[in-house]
């Protein structure tokens, strides 16, 4: 297949944009946003929804015993792990209906492409739903790929508890989404993953561009501080004789904002935000004696997020020791910063050019791909999101943009797929796919056909 | 009775500090702190207590439909309402042994030394225990003493819930403590008010001083803020293009201490204070979209704390303006600063004088006798509060240290009742009082037979 047959085949705008209000049928609230928590009824036919879709597009399913569901379409090739596309179908409790959704119904409009075209691939084409990526339901996220990519076990997986205590693998096991596939990466492979997924911030919508691909993932860290200073009377207790937990806090939370705000971290795109506080005893007459704060740092360089703790924690330390407060500063969760792969990164890149989709990201969320690239090339794409809001039933992205993250994927898919292609010449018996009716289009049409939508 | 005979009367500090111990048997804690919430059963054993102690040295007793207790001891003079002194054997759930409880068992000893020494006073003297000061389980504090001053209605302080739901009008009728009497200054005076409390802030503890002379209470105003800013993902987020309401918060929270730490306003006892914070959503890689703060701000000045919150308020638009936040910013609670009655200071002042105890300090805190002080002349005496810990089971003040303030106290209630005597010039029958073994003491001597305890 050439590059301008790469360019010629082109997704459907509006049936990307009906497949995914489609799926919202089920956990749909009266707001416009999603409540589909992993494992729920809704999620159990939401995932019925999705084996129906992909089978009338040539797929046969595995689902793994995590519940991930790979709908794969035979290649030329079948003795390689196929190509994925894969994203998550469960939302957050007051989610919106893109988040996760239209990365596998991008997925879905690929192999439809792909389908309707009579294209066979090379390598076979997987389109992956991964269980509870949220963790809203069910922490931590990302779970089903991380058990795939063997950093949780399954039974791990299975254990994890909600809310009322009910175990994910017995939630699972109700809807009929245990499968018989052993979740490994090793036993259940693929040869790569792409992820499309809105972009969760307002760097897109602020430079007017439909999408862009993914460079990495941030590194990022977790910290959870407890800051004890002395509980006294707000009015009998002068300003100078307190040691007051949360000025002391206010005054980390300043500290660490200047901190990500300035010199070269800043330039480099350093990251510092604390947004959980749990003050104690809580009497507006009580000078605190307790608070808590959770910190969470991040940067695409992992030098940078040491280098800002080294700065926040020393600052702390020095505003602890004016306030006469005592300071605790543990590290919860570390994530070191992920580089995609370039050969896929590459393919991505020239699709976006033809869609004028010049961008490039870090980042800054995790995904299902953070695990993916743990144990095969992945890479990602960003669509627009309208005023950068997510997790909200406000979250919004545009027809015209979700064809465009669709287009940039086929692209960047039918290339991959292409250069697996040219890393196995020996076993290639075609050496050109048949191609139905090209159709020249660019992401200027696409926009041009989608402002009625 | 001279000035000489007001010196040469003692109160026995042994049994000032037994009897706050013996007060202690009823909702005392395994930590050696106090839990006797407003109106449950320890209340009423210790009403009961409070009862018989009383009725040993000569007392009647008038409860009030609030359940305020007023136990009486006559004078010469009848017709006259009686001095009184007050405060309250209601504690925190988690407090301790002297905040309130303090003062009960102060006037509990000066009775008892009058009584001992056959002093028949000129005025009528009452102790009081006011009804549900600390407001722990039925908001607002001080409500006895409140609606007996016409600040509330009984029937706004018979409707008060607890957190079950349950209202204190109920459950004083419960425990048989609703009183016959109206709770009004009108039907049920008094001429006058003196309270012994513990300071609960660490100024006598800092000068090594036992008790000290409170010239007034301070203004106080209370603020409910509510700062709304952008949720939004933290990694994804770029820090310039965030409305984050917690970093809002904590540069106010930095901003209040500012202001009240500098300058003239600081030099005059200013005080600002954050101590209730609730954030949303509390979710670690979510930019708060919300924060709730309460602001507690007081000067010994009105005028001052005027200023305060113009200079918060001020401060606190800059910061939402540059931030791009909204601020709501309400009062909820304002208190004028009280000015204790001249000739009361003036008897505190001469008995303290005795013991050398000649500070004088404004407090910080509401009192029973903020209430007192809108309807009859009253005064306060501070006892050293321990590292001015209070409002918690550490709370201490030292046996020799309650001794000299209900030897303070005990100074300047015969001081002052003798001033009545003189203002009332035609009633008088007897010119001078009996007293029996009048025997020499000072604060050092109590001291040193304190230092066993």
């Amino acid at each position: 297949m050439t590059k301008q047959l790469f360019a010629d085949l082109k997704v459907n705008s509006t049936r990307v944009n009906a497949t995914i209000h489609e799926s919202c049928e089920w956990g749909c609230t009266p707001d416009g946003g999603m409540n589909r928590l992993t494992a729920n009824d809704d999620d159990k036919k939401v995932r019925d929804w999705f084996i129906a879709k992909t089978k009338e597009y040539g797929c046969s399913h595995k689902i793994d015993a995590m519940g991930n569901i790979f709908a794969v379409r035979p290649g030329q090739n079948n003795s390689l792990p196929p190509i994925a596309i894969g994203s998550h179908l469960d939302t957050q409790p007051t989610g919106g209906r893109y988040d996760g959704i239209l990365g596998v119904v991008s997925g879905i409009e690929v192999l439809r492409v792909v389908h309707e075209n009579n294209i066979t691939t090379y390598a076979p084409l997987a389109v992956i739903n991964w269980t509870n990526e949220e963790g809203a339901r069910f922490p931590p996220c990302m779970l089903g790929s991380g058990v795939w990519a063997g950093h949780f076990t399954t039974e791990y997986g299975h254990a994890r508890v909600d809310g009322k205590g009910i175990k994910l693998g017995d939630e699972l096991e109700r809807i009929g989404y245990v499968g018989t596939e052993e979740s490994s990466f090793e036993t259940n492979p693929i040869l790569a993953h792409f992820e499309v997924h809105i972009e969760q911030g307002p760097i897109l919508d602020k430079a007017q561009l439909p999408a862009a691909l993914v460079k990495g993932v941030q590194s990022m860290r977790w910290y959870s501080l407890k800051i004890t200073g002395r509980e006294a009377h707000t009015g009998s207790t002068p300003m100078d004789r307190r040691s007051d937990a949360l000025l002391g806090a206010a005054l980390m939370i300043v500290e660490a904002n200047r901190i990500a705000t300035t010199g070269e971290l800043a330039a480099r795109g350093a990251r510092a935000t604390i947004a959980v506080i749990n003050s104690g005893p809580q009497s507006i007459n009580t000078i605190a004696g307790e608070v808590q704060i959770n910190l969470d740092l991040r940067s695409p360089f992992d030098e940078d997020v040491v280098e800002i703790e080294r700065l926040c924690r020393e600052g702390f330390e020095a505003i602890s020791k004016l306030h006469g407060l005592k300071l605790e500063f543990e590290n919860i969760w570390t994530s070191s910063a992920v580089n995609f792969d370039k050969t896929m990164q590459q393919c991505v890149r020239e699709s976006g050019l033809e869609l004028g989709c010049t961008m490039e990201l870090t980042s800054g969320a995790g995904h299902d791909a953070v695990y993916t690239s743990k144990r095969v090339p992945t890479a990602m794409i960003f669509v627009r999101s309208k005023d950068g809001v997510s997790h909200n039933p406000a979250e919004y992205s545009r027809p015209e943009d979700c064809a465009a993250g669709a287009q940039m994927l086929l692209g960047a898919y039918l290339r991959y797929d292409d250069h697996i292609r040219q890393q196995n010449p020996a076993s290639v018996t075609n050496t050109a796919d048949v191609v139905k009716e090209p159709v020249s289009t660019s992401y200027t049409e696409l926009q041009a056909s989608e402002v009625s939508e």
